[in-house]
């Protein structure tokens, strides 16, 4: 006969609850006596739990989840799928990849983890996953968010409105009189601004705002700053959602024959390091240094603690860097 | 009781061997007749195959893998990326993502992959992936590779050496002295030169190579392009293994106060979109259209099928695309 958590519970001296509690890996307080109590008579009884076997989550798959808010083509979500992956290297653990840019990825990227997949899981973004998806997934958890997070896990913020809306005062300072912001698509599909888009909107205290998308794409980026030179009513400055559409622009001003930043100021957002081989160097607003080894070991304290770790913060903040560009 | 194979076995009136056959999903010609009797019997007794129940292959996981040869930031990769997540989306399939920069990594995803997880598999490049273990993966398998390839899976093959010689050649006949060799870090450490860098040395034809590497990385090849037109023997003509680099060498020769192409040339390797916004447009040698769902198709239609079709050979062929800037 197969041993149940009964027989453990019965060994062990503990109720059924607290073997599922032990065995479970989830983030629930016991005595490390009655872990270690609990753990022993697992072992002795050969016991491992049945149903998708959720038990001794700790080393059991030796295996992480990135969950990403895209297929590819982003250099932050590049940086930081490289800095997990280097410190799984240095624990043995492997990455296991997965894009989750709708609610059905999303829905099944749950699902998947909830299967055992992995023996933690770091979260970036994802506007398709609710709190309440994250809370289901029960597994040793970072997220990457600014909104909604399940209680237990560590959580990394980025507040990005401040120090947007303040890179966009500077051009009002400067006296520019039209400031575009260059968008993400998606930016455009939300209820109410949020993040940078909400800092540039703040700043413009009232001013008409032009926002126009692109910046998800190097091309799309060039060729709607290209456009927007070529009209009647030019802009003064650029604010673009992100470096690359940012390091497109001053591409597009430098064809028309226009000089950054005295014809077109330009502004990025993300502080990649290619902003320092444009010319002029990309004024931007990011990290000062790109390094995601915090938030990597952050998941890594996590599976490798004795006991869980009460939940931390990151607060990862960002500043207004200015450069050649504005 | 479990039912065993035995009991399917008997009941189909066949052999354990074919019951292991058919309901392992291997690439075995099994009449349909017989097929169709062994799955009946096996879901008339509710027998799975135990020992990470290979059974039932098709639909059973309704997620792919793709193994990739890096972490991220390869535009051709997050395109073959986004092709394969949009006909996974339109059969309502997953994709998990595995990076394979490693022998460990390979490894690991191997160890996974035969646990399983996934229904077919996608595998693009990865030199640390022998044939003889993507032959152990044991699942449907599409491989992107110009090396060893197990028996039984469909594979995409993209000869790159002679495009990239025309390009070279055409270098050469314009005049150029001095043509450099713009290359991928790992191609410095393989004991043979293959594919593009063999290009570049075959049409060379004897003359003196010269091989700076730096194209993985946009501020790298800005940066070793502008050392190599400051240093005392200028190239007229550059080489680069990718488009990112050819276009970061572009800036850097219009930077250095220079002109592309009349001082110096600049042929990347990738055909990106992004080649048609550098200024003058890029010169390249890839695809005359970026576009890998005839890849990710190969991989659907072995899934699908309700018997392994024949494997196929997709020949990607690659263009020497003269623009403006040679």
């Amino acid at each position: 006969m197969r041993p149940t958590a009964k027989h453990v519970a019965e060994r062990a001296g503990v109720s059924v609850a607290t073997v599922s509690y032990v065995l479970s890996g989830r983030d629930r307080p016991v005595a490390a006596e009655t872990r270690k109590r609990v753990l022993d008579a697992a072992k002795e009884l050969g016991y491992t739990p049945n149903q998708a076997a959720r038990s001794l989550r700790k080393q059991r798959t030796q295996r992480v989840c990135l969950l990403q808010p895209t297929a590819g083509g982003v250099p932050t979500e590049d940086r930081l799928a490289r800095d997990l992956h280097e410190m799984a290297d240095s624990h043995g653990y492997s990455v296991l990849t997965l894009a989750v840019y709708s609610r059905e990825r999303a829905e099944a990227a749950v699902e998947l983890l909830r299967s055992g997949i992995a023996d933690g899981v770091l979260v970036n973004g994802g506007e398709h996953l609710t709190g309440e998806m994250l809370a289901g997934i029960r597994l040793p958890m970072v997220v990457m968010r600014d909104g909604d997070v399940p209680e237990g896990c560590d959580v990394v913020r980025t507040p990005e409105e401040e120090p947007c809306e303040q890179a966009v005062r500077h051009l009002v300072a400067q006296g520019r009189s039209k400031i575009v912001y260059l968008s993400h698509r998606y930016e455009l599909y939300r209820e109410q601004p949020t993040g940078r888009m909400l800092g540039y909107l703040k700043a413009l205290a009232g001013r008409e705002p032009t926002v126009v998308a692109g910046a998800e794409d190097r091309v799309a980026a060039y060729q709607a700053t290209a456009e927007l030179l070529s009209g009647p009513d030019r802009p003064d400055a650029i604010f673009a959602a992100s470096d690359r559409a940012a390091i497109s622009a001053i591409w597009a001003v430098r064809d028309a024959g226009l000089r950054v930043p005295y014809d077109v100021a330009v502004v990025g957002v993300g502080n990649i390091d290619e902003g320092l081989i444009a010319k002029p160097q990309l004024s931007t607003v990011g990290p000062l240094r790109h390094d995601y080894s915090d938030v990597a070991r952050l998941l890594f304290d996590r599976l490798l603690a004795e006991r869980p770790p009460p939940p931390r913060q990151i607060v990862r903040s960002w500043t207004f860097i200015q450069r050649g560009s504005s």
